[in-house]
Order: structure tokens, then C-alpha cells, then sequence
């Protein structure tokens, strides 16, 4: 592996060996899935007491559940006795966890609460449910899988006001789609990182977004659009991800990129799409990139934003979940229409499940070599920096 | 897999790798499938001459038939010209056995009769049909793939009594279903040695069965059993089974287990299913379990006998085949109904089908580590102590 | 590897791991699917400029294009930028090959004609697509993804008059069946190599050919035939084959052998197919068996000709794809009936489907042993012989 990381030439895309060798899909899954923080979902899911969803990626499912005291928990949704999953159900309302299979049971916290005809020397205490460490950003729930989780406290710090502005403890999700993706995860992350791809794959998008523009002219619309501004929170631009992130902590970005002209949101036509986020007062002609972890991507209108997160399922198999929010007192029918508000993102994300599959089909051939990257893929030679930095022994 | 097997502390459940390590699944091949001996139908199943049915698992088909002469063997359904599988259907009757393929013809002894253009020194007596080591216990038909089966001797002498008691000789197979189970085999043969999941899992099991209860409970209703017991052979009990069977032996068990009160039989509320078994000459409230081999159980009721065996198809992927049986000369309508016969442990084996995929699961994730086992989870414990000598190299 | 190819004894079929084992796969992959010459399909299925099929197998998807000049290319479908296939279609027209993913643009003879927002250092010249060898034979093309081919010249030479009697190039295919196999492609081919099945398996193949006979009879067949040769280039035999033809050069054999009495083609009651094919001016009872390369093989009647090639899938999946061919004068319906033409090898196909199936099943049995071959299977020898040479490392 050392000498595959080291023959990686800088400009290029991955050798072939990246996206179907099952040694370095397993080191990922340690490197990455089991060490990073991910975003899993909305506190806005599990409202009551007992309420509770699953996580669940690769081999793993994880149980998302508020307490009695109306924390939130993250556990393994693996039994301490013989490894049954606990939770058979996706989501639901519990008063403790029951394992279906010897009725071992756990409280919310995950503590072992009975196991029947056990020896007099076992120790209950000992056996509760792993749990994961968890973080709230206003309503979104982050979790890590690792033992000692990598530093959020830079991020929280610097993005405070960010996260103030938009109101990220005001937003309700309102609606999560799955899109099962037949290629290796980094495909689709790359995709998503990248818009070299839109013009010729997303007309919908490049009929609203600046960033589909040659770089030339994206920049003309950036600084047309930076000499207006009138927040400096809401304009600014923050650079710590990936390969950029500091030893030890989480990586994160954020930038405000311009909508063309007359565009207010993501919508067909650029209307507006619901009543503005947070302490947000009018609509700017623009658009934020958040960017938290790894695989955990959030684009913020004025008026709604949308979350992405990238998890596989296999080496040659992953998905990607969109989750759309809105400000909490927004109504549908009223402030938003759910079709017209998830139209954009939904017509998008189903074109890219065809192209990175197709993307797949050609990596896995004997003739692929990994090719030179334009200028617009700029963000993606940051993951690939990161990700072989991540990978080595 | 020495490191493995070395690391395994007693009193726990296995660890991951034992359960999905495709290496470890060759070796329980070689040693467990193709050494051990497998229940694999009854003679009943093939009255005539040129009967035959085949028993299937893994990679491996074999012929069950009967000869001209009276007897049952078992081929290999493998031509011995280029391989092919020369037994396409799963059960019928044949004056011999013509490879599809070449026509190589063999007869119901696994003898080469007659094979076209061959060159002259081709010895037709040294291309017969690999032959299985097959056994009799009355009507149930044992296999060997072992080049040097393991003795039943002792199990045969030690057992005759019993066999005669129940008329092992005089049993009919009246049904026998297939249940596909998402997980390694060992998950399916671990449940059903341990009634620690009954009370949970199987209500209409433990509503018939003491083993359902806690030891303590379990022990009264036995020792309640044993005094009033009238017939020893009954009642006896033989541990030869697993870690503690014979060096060149095969493992076997016979133990009898109370019901609970008024229960005469596996049914809906425990009432009277068939005509007795053999000599037995009256419903004494309990059950015997019988082990022949470690894949292969019997659970004899006085009035009908259902057995049990466990083969994988890959290493996450398994059957369980339940087969019922009653007295020779019993009466479908008069003497049982099927349905009613059939009952209790097809809903039960379907209830498992979901619980031991849902164990596969969860000793799936990164994070399932062995459990302690509870004090009803002995006779699983022998199950392991064996495994892991066996897999030994 | 070499201790399995020398453990090969001469004379009977192959081992166990030549069929399952996956690392003899990729071998097979680089050393013959990737070197030897392909049939890919007909000029004529691509008559305008622009027109485009693909040719696909395991992890290989070629574009065979007709140019603007009217050449014939083949072309990998493979972007140079970052992989993905550019032709997503199986077949169509188009100006120039533009990948969906970026738009970068190729014309048809794979000239990287425009990439955007690249680099001023990015080389354009260097960054067409990948060009695979081609040859026409008549009007059928062949492929050789090899970086340097095996020589065809031999063959051109001396099969010339052969293919100018039969008119390769006034030929036109009518039809194209895929056969999807679950066995390893070799167990096709060998299956497609020998006429000891032809009796038991094709019934209605042998109520035609003289092949399915016993040597001895077969013989006299041929050489009854050969005595009434009126033309030494139908008559001739050609044996460049497998392990006998010339080192650089690809491997090529041509023979003619009789069909029973009365048969004037490969039709049910061996009655006339369709108008005569070049320069033949009668029916003489017989067809020629063409092979060029190790997997493509012709058999070519009076009045029309079949083609089959087997490709593989996966290690335990192939596909036979088979072409019909007519004389590009023969109008459907007046000179032939399409269903009547193409029955014979549809029905043989069909069945053999299942037959080279249970082949597989019964190899991957722990029991199965090579076996001897018969006087009928020497041309398979000739193959295995060959094989084994070839993937000598």
C-alpha cells in the first residue's frame, strides 16, 4: 500500500487499485469510517423521550436515541452477550432496549439493566452497550466511531457565528432521500466536489449556481457579488479541510459562493423557496458550502439548506443521504412546497448516481490510468492529499 | 488460526473471525463436512428399486438410491469423465445413472457400465462413482464423506435399546422443510443448542417445554419427571457428545426433558399428535433429545419424532432441514394432521430463521467482541470446545 | 501456478483450481483475453459513418466506430480524464464521442479534440483515447488488445482463396443471440470443441452432421466425401491451431467435414437455408468448421454461415454470443426464413446452457478429479495443451 500512496502523481486522479482492491477498502473503513465525525441526522427526528433512529453503513448500525433527561445518545446496536442487533426496527419509540434474542436489556444510556441466569461473578456494569461519542451543532447530530475523536472545538469556535447567523438550533429536517450509488464511495465524494461536471451533467443546477462557470468567469460573479455584502459572518471564507486541517483536529469550510443574477435559492427559477433561515433578513444572491468532517457536506441558501453525506456499503457500493431543512416555524403549503424545494437536489443527485457508476465501469477496466485534473477540480486534489495522507500505515 | 483458537476464552462466544473468515469456512469443510456423519433423509423416501434422491450442500451432491439388491448407497453425483452433475432432478427413480453430458453410464452400485470411445487401455473398474460411507439407524440414513469414518459402534450398541424402545425402524417421513438462514452456520447450530433464547424468542415453545425455564425451575420439573419414571431405557441419559465423545468416535447424546404439566406432545396445548412410537405404550409428560453427530438432531416426542440438521451453502449462508416423523402405520386424518403435527417447530424455525440473521448482523460491526455466556448455554459450550479442537490444525 | 500446470497430465481434463480459482482468472485475462484476436462483430452492423457498437467482457467495454474516411476503429471506452465510459449506448450514431461526465470531446479516431479549463501544460496529443488493434476479415473485424499483436499474416495468406470462395466480403449478418452461461468461460469452450456430447445432448445437431459419429463411422463419411471433392479449397484442411500454430503468430484451422446423407444445410430435415454464399455453386454436402484465435469459430454451411465466441464474465460466468450471416443479396423471406436459419444453433446453444452449468457444479465439488478423455475429445487436448502454455508465467 505504502508504494501505491507514493506512486500517486499530484495532478492525477487514483490508480485503479484505490477504487476496487478490498485491502485498502478495509483501511478505509478503519482510517476513515471509525475515526472521523459524520453527520447522522436531526435532533428534530427523535423529539420525545424514547424516540430513537439507526445509522447504518458497512457492516455497522448504530442506535440514535434520546434519553429520559432528553439527551442524545449514540450506542452500538450490538448485544454485549452473543452480538444480536438490538433494534430491528429503523426508527421508533422504546422505553429501554430490549435484545430480541435473550432479552437482554439496556437502558437509553445504554447501561445493562438485566440479564437473566448469569453467573454470580458477572459484572453488569461492565456490559453495557459501546457507546459512540456524539456531537450537537445546533439540531445536527455528528457522531465518531473512534476511541479518542478528533478535536471539534476549532470548528465550534470558529463557526459559532455561522452557525448563529443561519440559525442551526431553529432548522427542522423535512425530508431525507437515499440514493444507492454502484461505485466505490470516493467516486461519489469526488463528484460531489467538483463542478467541472455540471455544465455538461447538471443543466438544472448550472442554470443557478455561478460555480458551473468557467473559473474566469465564477470569479467576475464572486467579486461582484463580495463588493455588495453587508455580513461580514455570512460572506467570509474559512479553509480547514481536509488536507488543510490542523493535527488532531476535525476538518471543516466554509465559503459563500454566488448564485447567477436574479437567482434567490435552488429552486427551478431561483424563487424563493421558504421563509429565510435564522437571523438571515434578505436574500443576497448567494449560497453557502459547509463543510464538516469528511463526508459531511451542507449547502445553505438564505431561505433552506441541504446536507450530503457519502457512506459506502461495500467496496463497490455506497449511498448518499440528502437531507433538506428549513427554519423550524416554516409551514409547508404555507412557506414552502416540499416538491419545489426538493426538486433541485433530488434531480441532481439522481444524474450523478448514473455518472459515477459509469465512472466506475471505466476505473475498473485494465486500460484505465489515472488522467490529469483540470483547474475546476481544485477542491478534489485537497481530498485526494487528505485521503492518502489518512490511508498510510 | 492457531493464534485464533488459542485466544478463544472459555466461557465466551466465538470471535468474529470464526464467522467470517472464508479460510477458517474451508477448513470447517475439511474437517467438520467431509469427516463427520450427516443425517440425511430417510429410507422411507426411497421404497423402490431405483429411487433416489439427492442430498445437497456447499460445493457437493450426493446420491441417495436403492439398489436392485434391496440396499441404499450414496455416490458422489460427480462423473468421473469430465464432472458433470449427473442427477439433475432433486428426487426421482432411475434404472441407472446416465451422465447427461458424454453418457457415461454407471449403475445404482456407482459402477461404470458403459462408456463410448474410449481408448482401449481406459479400465472402466477404476472409474466407478466415488462411493459415501452410508449407515442405517432403522430407517435414518447416515453419510460419511470421510475416506476413514469415524466409528459408531459404541453409539449403535449403546443406543440399540432406545432405537428399539421409539421403533426407529418403524417411523415414515411425513414432511420436511427447508429454512435458508442469512448467517454462518454455526450462529444456527449455536441457537439451537441453548433454550436461553426460548422464553423470549419461542412463546409457543416455552408454553409446552420446561427447558424453557430458568435452571432451578427446569431442574424440579426433571426431578418431578424422573420419579415417576416407569421405563429406564426412556429415561436414561448419555453424554458421548461433542469434547466429550471418544477419540475416533462420533459424538452422540440422549437425554429425556420433561414438558410442562399436561403436556403429552409438541402441539398447540400440548395435546396427543400421532399413534405412539414403537413399544412406548403411554404419553410419561416428556421428550427425548437425541445427537448423533454434531449437525444432526432428533427431538422424540412419544407420539412423533422431528428432526433437525445444519449444512452451509457459503460461509454467511445456511440450511436448516426439518424432517417429521411418525409411526409407519400411521393414518394422515386419522391417526394426525399434518398441520397440527408440523406446527410448533415450523413456527419456531421461522422465528430462528430471523434471529440468528439478526445475530450475524450485529457479529458483523467492528465492535462486537465475544460475551459472556449465561448458565443455560452449557451444552453450547461443549459445541465450542469441540469446534475449536476439530478446526485445530 | 506452474507447480498446477505441470501437475497437468496429458490426456485427461483439467484440475479443480483451473476452474475456480480467481487468481488464474486474471492471468487468463492478461494472457489470453487481452492478447489473442477477438471477432468483436460485422462491418455491416456499422454501414454509415458515425455508426458505433460496443464490444464488452469482464471489466472491457471497446467501441468499434466507422469514421468519417469509412474506416473501421476500435476504440477503449475509457475517458482519459478521470475514467469514466464515454459511449453509454450499446449501439448508435454520433458525430464525435463526447464523455458524459466532463465533456471532454473525442473524434472517431479517438483524437482528444477539446477538454476545458485544463492547464496550458495539459498535452491534448497525448490524451486520446486508447486504440485497439484491428483487422477485417471480408467484412468481419477483429480485435487484439494487445500492445503487439500476434501476426495474422499467415493466416490472410493462406486461408485468402477460402475466404474469397465463401465471399467473407458479401456477407451480412442477420442476427445475434447472447447465451448466458454460469461456468467458466473454458468449460464452454471445450464444450463448443468436441462432438462426443453431440448424441446424447443434441438430438437434433446429430440428425445432421457426421460429426456425432463414431470416429470409425464419421470417417467413412469423410472419406466418401472427399472422394466426390470438386473443389480443393471447400475440401482443404488447415491445421494452425491451438498448440500447432507458429510462435508470433495467432493460431487458425479450417477443415471440412460431411453432414449425413441428404443434408444440404444446418436446418431441421438439412434442407436449404438460404441463397448460395460466394462463389459456391451447389451443395455438397458438407460444412467447414473456421477458427481464428482461440475463441471465435465459424461454421460455415453452403447457403450460410454461424459465428461463436465466448467471453468471459467473471471467473464463473461467460457468455456465447452467435451470429447468423447470409449473402448481403439473400432478402428475408424470398431466400430465407429467419427462424428456420438460425433454429439449429439456437436449440443446440439453448441446451448447452444447462449442459456446461452442471459441468461447472460438479467441478467445484472437493470430489471432483480429472478425468479421462476419450478418441472424441482430442481437438479440447489441443486447446488444453494450449492453454496451459499460455498461462505459463
Amino acid at each position: 500500500m505504502s508504494e501505491l500512496i507514493n506512486n500517486y502523481q499530484s495532478g492525477y486522479s487514483l490508480g485503479q487499485s484505490f477504487y476496487t482492491n478490498d485491502d485498502i477498502y478495509q483501511k478505509e473503513i478503519e482510517n476513515i469510517f471509525l475515526k472521523h465525525w459524520i453527520f447522522v441526522g436531526h435532533a428534530s427526528q427523535i423529539p420525545e423521550h424514547g424516540d430513537f433512529f439507526l445509522f447504518e453503513f458497512d457492516q455497522e448500525s448504530i442506535i440514535i436515541t434520546r434519553t429520559k433527561t432528553g439527551e442524545i445518545n449514540a450506542l452500538l446496536n450490538v448485544c454485549r452477550h452473543r452480538g444480536s442487533h438490538i433494534c430491528l426496527e429503523k426508527k421508533g419509540n422504546t422505553k429501554s432496549l430490549i435484545c430480541p434474542y435473550h432479552a437482554w436489556s439496556y437502558n437509553l444510556d445504554g447501561k445493562l439493566l438485566a440479564a437473566r441466569n448469569m453467573n454470580d461473578d458477572f459484572d453488569k456494569s461492565a456490559n453495557g452497550l459501546h457507546r459512540v461519542h456524539l456531537e450537537l451543532i445546533g439540531g445536527l447530530i455528528f457522531i465518531s466511531l473512534a476511541e479518542k475523536p478528533l478535536s471539534l472545538k476549532s470548528m465550534q469556535a470558529d463557526l459559532k457565528d455561522t452557525f448563529d447567523l443561519f440559525g442551526f438550533d431553529k432548522m427542522k429536517l423535512i425530508k431525507q432521500n437515499t440514493y444507492h450509488i454502484r461505485a466505490n464511495w470516493k467516486l461519489a465524494v469526488e463528484n460531489y466536489q467538483e463542478c467541472y461536471h455540471c455544465t455538461p451533467s447538471h443543466r438544472e443546477y448550472s442554470e443557478i449556481h455561478a460555480a458551473a462557470l468557467p473559473p474566469a468567469k465564477r470569479n467576475q460573479h464572486l467579486e461582484a457579488y463580495l463588493k455588495t455584502k453587508t455580513n461580514a459572518v455570512r460572506t467570509r471564507s474559512c479553509d480547514c479541510y481536509f488536507d488543510l486541517a490542523n493535527e488532531g483536529e476535525e476538518g471543516y469550510q466554509y465559503s459563500r459562493e454566488p448564485l447567477l443574477p436574479g437567482m434567490k435559492s435552488g429552486t427551478a427559477g431561483g424563487i424563493a423557496a421558504s421563509r429565510l433561515l435564522g437571523n438571515i433578513t434578505d436574500y443576497d444572491g448567494a449560497a453557502s458550502d459547509l463543510m464538516i468532517g469528511p463526508l459531511s457536506f451542507f449547502l445553505i441558501y438564505d431561505d433552506h439548506m441541504v446536507g450530503y453525506r457519502f457512506m459506502p456499503l461495500s467496496i463497490a457500493k455506497c449511498v448518499c443521504d440528502i437531507f433538506w431543512f428549513v427554519h423550524e416555524a416554516a409551514e409547508e403549503g404555507n412557506d414552502y412546497d416540499l416538491k419545489e424545494l426538493t426538486w433541485l437536489w433530488d434531480v441532481t443527485t439522481q444524474a450523478d448516481e448514473e455518472i459515477v457508476a459509469n465512472n466506475q465501469k471505466g476505473v475498473n477496466s485494465h486500460f484505465y490510468r489515472p488522467g490529469k485534473l483540470s483547474e475546476m477540480e481544485g477542491f478534489q486534489q485537497h481530498f485526494l492529499n487528505w485521503y492518502l495522507k489518512v490511508l498510510k500505515p
